[in-house]
């Protein structure tokens, strides 16, 4: 991992503090130049023939992505974004009455929403799995729901978009694995942020968004799906892409993953993913990670220093994403604040209608979010620190 | 309509001839100029903040897409392709076993697909409209067809992939609307080359794409949903921004067409859409289409004094497609002859399985399909039927 590199390749740290990574992050310079080039490929030669001429570079995209969490490219979906890839896997599921699916307290309310959903239309059950003392999800708890036959479904984040833990996601891949139920794995916050492998997390399925830690563009995601339940899974939706017409009565399913795709893409946004993989990967994402946890809780501390400013994140393991609250000023008033400073910071809020069970539970309304990168250094954060120092003398 | 101007915004025209604006029309430049700008704005500022930063111009996107198709802001979804969008349609609606879906002759198999996974799934039944003595739909047959009660949808493109008629839709539309069945348009083919009023043409639904004659960004897409309709119609997928938590047991949809939408999109390709619209109507898409019906025409006489070659469109109203055989050559044989040409002609094939009963009925296999836009001129339409002519003799 090269800092000077990464913020070489960054212009816009120049202008501006952004630690909204969780949010979208800001892209690379060679995430942009594929992305503008091929759009300008597109109207020089049109649409289909820029694809046709990068047909190979398309394919690049799976085994760039496939080898960045250790997954083949024929597990790969590449999907418009994070929310239709998770819901390509989660509404292809047989889910029927009395099927039980477990979940965290950290979920995110956009996939909880689908849950209630399938409740209402199909009669599943949502159980929650209780925390342990780190405020992470139980594994005793979890080993104890697992004993439920009904049990048909583990789905949660590694990371909540609002702080928390990372999820012991290897020890809850192993119990579900060992329970014989499916577990769908939302990494959203995680590819890119840390590293990702599928096969020790043991997920069958797994979605994940191009904008946020991996740096790439918005409008783009992709979902794996463990090759051996591809071929089970008939997708909630089907298209000449992911099914072929045999005659007026019959179709095939194709038998990768791109069963879940469907035949038209922003091609742009496509290799600018990979373009973002493979940057990720050059860079390392061991390194990144290891700097981002770092400074991460260097904010933290730093944070807990300036007064009236509580932290809030809990886990044994912390990511990226640090949240916290001000005594006298709401997560709006932080947010508006910090971005109206000389050099703009770019923090934002996350409302109890987004993690509604994790922030009952905490007893919060609101937190501002501050999640940072490893392009982003020490001494931005002292300027938010003290920008926040600040803002309480004002 | 100002040819020279089309021309102008459109570059490639001077190094090649661009006839397949069916699969994706070249982007004149202030489409890319607006992609290119806010994918630079993204990179600059961050890509919340840039789309905070262009949320009006956001919103001009669903007034612009109603206005070009006379329907309320408030009746549009933006959605990442018209695959998608039509997805949302049709997996949304409470079909049921016995319930029958009209399709024509023309229907895609990419549309065609779903109505085949419903069966095996619902058991619901498909019954294809007759075509009348002009090879497209027969008002009379499908009159008699909505006697049955148990007809719940018609739905059918208003121009088929492979050429053939422009469908009467209005037709369609008022004896649908007479019975109290819902008619889902798929216009991918209509918007942009055609004037296209959903009030006129009494549609419930209607799914179109970016790319093709709209000459918009590839992955994008929008969805018109009739006010009334939307509202008690549930999404087939839910998320954070087509619904929201109200509590942990409780959720509520919204009343707009965006319930179809989700949280997250490509918001450069979405700007570039809402540029698109607004530089047809600034054209005149009345005058356009006029054009290319002019062109394409020309096109089909011109095809016809080639020797070996048939030309191969139905209807009593025929679009900018127009479809050919070779006596003596593969419609891939002819698509690479043009393709190497000095100036490259783009034209492409259209398969047997990707409309698979038109297909039958006419006894095809393969179709050559050369697509005509308003920017094409009769000078292109000469150096495709000479080379066509040079090819037979080589």
């Amino acid at each position: 991992m090269n800092l000077a590199q990464l913020r070489a390749d960054t212009p816009a740290v120049e202008q501006l503090i952004h630690f909204n990574n969780a949010g979208a992050a800001l892209m690379p310079n060679p995430v942009i130049e594929v992305m503008t080039g091929h759009l300008q490929l597109e109207a020089r030669i049109g649409g289909y023939e820029a694809a046709a001429q990068q047909a190979q570079a398309l394919e690049n995209v799976y085994s760039s992505i496939g080898r960045m969490i250790n997954a083949r490219p024929e597990e790969i979906a590449v999907i418009e974004n994070a929310t239709r890839a998770w819901d390509m896997a989660f509404y292809s599921l047989p889910l029927r009455a009395g099927d039980v699916v477990l979940t965290s307290t950290t979920e995110y309310a956009g996939n909880f929403i689908p849950y209630l959903q399938l409740r209402q239309q199909r009669g599943i059950e949502i159980k929650v799995i209780p925390n342990d003392e780190h405020g992470q999800v139980s594994l005793t708890a979890l080993r104890d729901m697992l004993d439920d036959d009904r049990v048909a479904l583990v789905s949660l984040p590694v990371i909540a978009t609002n702080g928390g833990p990372v999820q012991p996601i290897e020890q809850i891949g192993a119990l579900a694995r060992a329970a014989g139920v499916l577990f769908l794995l939302d990494a959203c916050q995680g590819v890119g942020q840390m590293p990702i492998d599928v096969a020790r997390i043991g997920c069958h399925m797994l979605a994940a968004t191009s904008r946020k830690y991996l740096r790439g563009p918005r409008g783009m995601g992709f979902l794996y799906v463990e090759k051996s339940l591809c071929e089970s899974l008939q997708p909630a939706f089907l298209d000449l892409h992911s099914a072929a017409l045999l005659t007026p009565d019959t179709f095939s399913i194709r038998g990768d993953a791109r069963r879940f795709e469907n035949w038209e893409c922003n091609v742009a946004a496509k290799l600018g993913m990979g373009a973002a993989a493979d940057y990720a990967m050059a860079q390392g994402i061991e390194p990144m990670w290891q700097r981002i946890q770092r400074l991460a809780e260097h904010l933290r501390n730093r944070l807990a220093e300036v007064p009236g400013v509580t932290t809030r994140d809990a886990g044994s393991i912390k990511s990226g994403i640090v949240t916290f609250t001000c005594k006298d000023a709401s997560a709006t008033q932080v947010q508006q604040w910090l971005a109206s400073q000389e050099k703009r910071i770019n923090v934002t809020t996350s409302t109890y209608r987004s993690t509604m069970l994790d922030m009952q539970q905490r007893d919060l309304t609101e937190v501002s979010r501050a999640s940072l990168h490893a392009y982003n250094t020490e001494a931005e954060i002292e300027a938010m620190v003290q920008a926040l120092a600040g803002m309480a003398d004002t």
